[in-house]
């Protein structure tokens, strides 16, 4: 995989800014290992810590900032988004769903601590995101507060949010599918929470429902290229690179864009759609930059 | 198992009455079975509607009542109540859990409709019932709102909420156990949203901080009593009477009263915890007749 040469030292740098500023809120945040019962604290922590990107409290941090937001009031829900995207991991990667037994280079959690303790640290990230997202400490308007916890459960729920988008895809393995299918499955196991990290960040900001809806395009649009380029990853990374298995997609006859369009075909309608959600964001001027940076990452650097 | 003297028809009246308006309001927010992915909400349907008696979403109603409140504000925490206890079930039930196949005379989920499924049947109710607390269609203080949120995330938690008793639970299966961990493990895994149902109806009710602590109590020993009872009943009732296989926790090597205390001695203690969970009432005057009686209900009924 090239590195793309339109990426600049300072969006690495950026990045790794960023995720140093939500593990450490992270790590404040999440009971400590010592916490009884300890073992189910081991896991989470064991799971949040096993060396994420953080790309989706990132997009919520640098719409906040495109917006003119602080970092300390977009924090609590960056955190929360990691923990919601680290349940759905774990939980992902269980015997009944996925059955991965790697990820990001390390056993999958239910390999470390058994499948029970899996299933019970998923649930509690998923709690504690909520618990963050409900607390008195978060300085802000409590009616946004709701909000925001009600897009959260939204974009993650069983009817057009992220566990739709699982169950479509367990149900679609082994079975043919059509392009529309595909797409709704994609837009909804990984970009519905792609889409509200940015989206929530706009609520939290009060942003006007017209730019609001740009940023929900942007987002919806760099959520669904993100799970193309995964897609494109599974067939041409190797397993090194992806910390898990490689290949695994096509093995258990997933629905996936290169087995529908072909690798080349995929990568343009990634790239595709990076444009697109790049054409949202004019109202915002020079500081579209980093979100304009972000959206490149998601595909062109990847590929 | 007889039937308690002190038992009017009023109070299974009563219980019939608003086990009819929970699930009535239940099945208002439900995604209904033709929506998009059908399955999934087949499937959280099927649980919910297995039959349970409603005793979290009745003591939630019992305490607004008692505390001057009208149903339609507190049926929207009533149900989201139950979707919590029905999602911890379903992840209950499951093989890498408690194993268990039948569940209210049924096949449990997982049986159903496969592992996969009942995971994610699970995280859809868990996440319904916050989207259902964070609704703007509550009528009620954006600021209680969020604390009644925030309540149930540390009362279904993983340092002091029903997680950490199920983690405990599942591992100290099998291992000896002192007095202590076994009335943690109960508090925890059952009495934790039992308590949850009575403190945060008095929570959205505004209590004071003195009947607030007197309600909390009350819950609390209410919560205790209630899975010492489960376990006295895991010995004494058949299969049919329960719904579900009898004598599984002596099997499992399950941390249970009986097996430590003896079934006289358990029943002893479940009655004076009903009894001191009572005496916490005096305030409500006669107000606090339902309460009683649910508190009696779920004790000496039962064995």
């Amino acid at each position: 995989m090239k590195k793309h040469p339109a990426l600049s030292i300072s969006i690495r740098e950026y990045l790794s800014d960023y995720r140093q500023e939500v593990d450490q809120f992270l790590d404040l945040v999440l009971p400590e290992v010592g916490v009884n019962p300890s073992s189910i604290h081991e896991a989470t922590r064991y799971s949040i810590f096993a060396g994420g990107k953080r790309i989706r409290p990132i997009l919520a941090i640098a719409t906040s900032k495109a917006l003119g937001g602080k970092l300390v009031d977009v924090l609590p829900f960056a955190a929360a988004l990691e923990m919601v995207h680290t349940y759905s991991i774990i939980h992902d990667d269980l015997p009944a769903m996925d059955n991965d037994d790697v990820r990001r280079g390390k056993p999958a959690l239910h390999k470390r601590f058994g499948e029970g303790v899996a299933i019970l640290a998923g649930n509690a990230l998923l709690t504690q995101a909520f618990e963050l997202l409900s607390s008195d400490d978060y300085s802000c308007d409590p009616i946004l507060q709701l909000e925001l916890i009600h897009t959260m459960c939204i974009g993650i729920g069983s009817r057009e949010g992220m566990i739709a988008g699982q169950v479509l895809d367990l149900l679609t393995e082994g079975k043919s599918y059509s392009a529309d299918d595909l797409q709704s499955i994609h837009e909804l196991k990984t970009g519905a929470l792609i889409h509200v990290a940015v989206y929530g960040a706009a609520i939290l900001l009060s942003a006007t429902p017209d730019r609001l809806e740009k940023l929900s395009d942007f987002g919806r649009n760099v959520g669904l290229a993100f799970q193309i380029v995964d897609d494109i990853l599974d067939v041409e990374g190797t397993t090194a690179q992806l910390g898990k298995e490689s290949g695994r997609d096509c093995e258990d006859q997933k629905a996936t864009y290169p087995a529908l369009f072909g690798l080349e075909k995929s990568k343009q309608m990634a790239l595709e759609l990076i444009e697109a959600a790049i054409a949202e964001l004019g109202f915002l001027g020079a500081r579209k930059e980093r979100l304009v940076e972000l959206a490149q990452f998601v595909s062109v650097r990847r590929f």
